[in-house]
């Protein structure tokens, strides 16, 4: 069997863990790494893998795993289209998700390539479960409740706090869609705790929920990737209420994120050229197989 | 906008629960529903719709939902489809999927028609979400618990026992895939209670799980269509193990049957001629609306 040709462009931890999805996946073949230093500074797992700083230095790629930034997906999703080959993504802002693949959805159609975006958990194998359950009771009303887990982008938003030299934001689902934000901060010498407390709680990114900041003396030390989600519809089904459905995960979230890109990337080579979110794919071409071993085994 | 035209092959249960759902989407009509004895003692509800014998004499028809009994499904596909109607069913025998979808896929190509089987919640949403959690962590063990709420193979079978008037079998699920039956029997006058529970205990059907008989005076009595599922997945996303899933729901159960059949009706106007199961739809195609607006939403 002809193995898919995967390249992983960026090597932070979504990286990291769709390498390690790659090399777990029987029908599929890392071809190589794009990282800005190139083989500079080559981690030991990388020893027996190409490592460039363009896409254009790695032989006949299929598809290209975008483990960069999200605001910079767009630019590297064009430039692998550009040269045919398929991206996935896991681009996360949801206002723009319609607008991105709109973009790629022309580019990839000019060159015969698939482009999947947004493709993690959430947005991601959520969507699904999200689009699924408002099909079952189209009528009612969906909360996501995430976490326990730490927000990247929340925390992200305390360490530009001034005063602040580390920070973790760790979401707590309060229900019905509602969050509280446990916020520990590690500050630089001097810096006024009080101070960087109301710059945190008077910040847009936790103005709106239940907001608690602790100091701490590492950050470091409280790092654990693990996270969750609990997706709750009650709704009606036809004419008939009370319909309770519900779906919960707790996971490693790059490793969850890094196997969804491996799944769509697999996903890509069975749809017509455009782009596409998760939510527009049957799920079954995301497992490798032979089709009617998978109906047999899972309808 | 046109609406999509759907008919209704048998009117039991899910029949009706599938008018409710045809009546409560904006984007579908009921043109009609065929019933063996035709409009002789016609429901009230059906006061507004032909009711007829046979599909050849209900107009532009483009999906028929076959709400007949799992055996007769084939026959009826087969009749439709040879007059290029889609058809969707909820063909539940699991061990005949696979055939029934090669002999629908075949027949469905020569007349340009679509068929979506086994569309129901299991098999059905239930299937979408094994191969999804399939994906999310490859290697593992999924465990499909069901209940608590009636069998009705398990009914039927029990009412084929000789001294039986009425029967329900009530599935509860015991964890790890495994279920005890509790069997509800109403005798004939004379008929021995003893001999009844050992013909139950030592049925097929019944063998290899905890089985608890118990008499009582009316089974209708104990009448109730309300169902539930619990999905669990344990395993390992890429080579990270601990990986927790879970699916629950709470519901009616002909109810979601027919919510289920007229999304996939509504889907199979947007695949290319064959046969399908719900695991190869896209679950966006299954809901009302603009594709973008639901992405918008839902992504």
């Amino acid at each position: 069997m002809e193995k898919i040709r995967i390249a992983i462009i960026g090597y932070g931890n979504i990286g990291r863990y769709t390498l390690q999805a790659i090399e777990a996946s029987e029908d599929c073949v890392c071809v190589g790494v794009v990282r800005r230093n190139g083989d500079a500074d080559k981690p030991a797992e990388l020893a027996a893998y190409p490592v460039v700083k363009n896409i254009s230095e790695l032989k006949d790629v299929q598809v290209a795993v975008l483990a960069t930034p999200t605001r910079k997906v767009e630019e590297y999703a064009l430039q692998c289209l550009a040269l045919g080959i398929n991206t996935v993504d896991s681009f996360d802002i949801h206002t723009q998700i319609v607008d991105l693949r709109r973009t790629l959805d022309a580019e990839a159609k000019k060159h015969g390539a698939v482009s999947i975006i947004s493709a993690g958990w959430d947005p991601g194998s959520d969507s699904i479960v999200r689009t699924l359950m408002e099909g079952l009771a189209p009528k009612g009303i969906s909360y996501t409740n995430f976490g326990p887990g730490r927000s990247m982008g929340h925390s992200v938003a305390v360490r530009a706090i001034q005063g602040v030299k580390d920070a973790l934001s760790v979401t707590i689902p309060v229900g019905t869609g509602l969050h509280r934000r446990m916020v520990y901060v590690e500050l630089e010498a001097g810096a006024d705790f009080k101070a960087v407390e109301n710059a945190i709680k008077t910040d847009p990114y936790f103005v709106n929920d239940e907001t608690h900041v602790m100091q701490v003396d590492s950050v470091d030390a409280l790092n654990d990737v693990g996270h969750g989600v609990n997706m709750v519809r009650k709704g009606v089904s036809g004419k008939t209420h009370n319909q309770l459905l519900e779906f919960n995960m707790k996971i490693n979230n790059p490793a969850l994120t890094g196997q969804v890109l491996v799944n769509v990337a697999r996903a890509s080579l069975k749809q017509q050229p455009g782009a596409y979110t998760m939510i527009e794919l049957p799920v079954i071409d995301m497992l490798p197989g032979e089709r009617e071993e998978i109906i047999r085994h899972l309808v």
